[in-house]
């Protein structure tokens, strides 16, 4: 195979992927069909199959490229944020800022990786929550670093990375984009509650 | 009708909600038939279609009731804790623990709420989302009134609102039972993290 052919396999194997995933997010994976996704990308059954075996490959692909992404988001934003800024407030801001964006604009992306990957082998499924495992502890590790640094309060690093992740997680079902705040003002509320609390004065 | 069989009939479609729900969770709404519930009650279908009238109508009344259990939770969790506590860590800990053992104990009633409702039509999703909506409401209004009692400072009540929940409701799919820690003990570091925040001394 010359690499030219190669180069075009790739491409065909992108677009399939692309053409699964909208079929994916519009009809769910379970309703989907090998052969509505050979229609959708205008190839036949034959040529489908010829780049991926079955459905739950084309899935796992998804769940994989998905994957990779949301933690390359965190890895940037995590790095960008800690030579940009020096105090705690304006770093968890500027991470939490990045990661939701990145999350919100890959949202269909997410939608598959949250609700379909019951539907891949117990061994497939464990490499995707790994993903999601690697995810959290970029994050955690940040936390940790804080903490030793003395820039926060000794507490249990994983229930405090589990409050940061729920909060700024649940953005994706709640957030309107037609609402009074913008997503950066909600986050800057969130990391102030955290990092000030919202106890009054008088206590 | 003489009342006897209107309690019989209760009692066989309670019977019947019961088993569609088993059912559901094991399989999911979709791949649930009526046939498959009517042998699992141990009923013809032709008796399983003079309770419901079809596999909608069972759905639909599964989530009315999960519904009404959650609010019900909800109110007696915060009439409780404000009738029994005066210092609002204490009240705080209280109602979202008892909403959450709540939460945890309907689990698979929430798993219905969460994962199945796009299956009902619009008009019947909306009564739904409804309950969800004055669940949250319940809280809210609780929020509002230690606001305006000066006992946490003012602040905008929905992203506050929605944060307490984001946590809690996380618990839902991070909890470990085997875990180091119980629940009471995370939602007290939560309480704590929202009441006085994680900033070091040093600032």
């Amino acid at each position: 195979m010359e690499k030219k052919d190669i180069a075009n396999m790739h491409q065909t194997a992108q677009i399939i992927l692309e053409k699964a995933h909208e079929l994916f997010v519009e009809k769910g994976y379970e309703r989907s069909s090998m052969r509505e996704i050979a229609e959708r990308v205008g190839i036949s059954k034959a040529a489908l199959y010829h780049h991926f075996k079955n459905k739950e490959e084309i899935l796992f692909t998804l769940c994989v490229q998905a994957g990779e992404i949301i933690n390359e988001d965190m890895r940037q934003a995590i790095l960008k944020s800690e030579t940009q800024y020096s105090n705690v407030r304006d770093q968890l801001v500027n991470i939490l800022y990045d990661y939701t964006i990145g999350y919100l604009k890959h949202k269909n992306f997410n939608k598959i990786l949250f609700f379909e990957i019951e539907s891949l082998p117990p061994e497939k499924r464990e490499i995707i929550i790994n993903y999601e495992r690697s995810n959290v502890a970029q994050f955690k590790n940040y936390l940790r670093r804080i903490m030793e640094q003395g820039k926060i309060k000794k507490t249990n690093i994983t229930v405090l990375t589990f409050c940061f992740f729920a909060t700024v997680q649940w953005l994706y079902f709640w957030y309107k984009k037609d609402g009074q705040l913008s997503i950066r003002e909600i986050i800057e509320y969130i990391v102030d509650y955290f990092l000030y609390g919202i106890i009054g004065d008088e206590k």
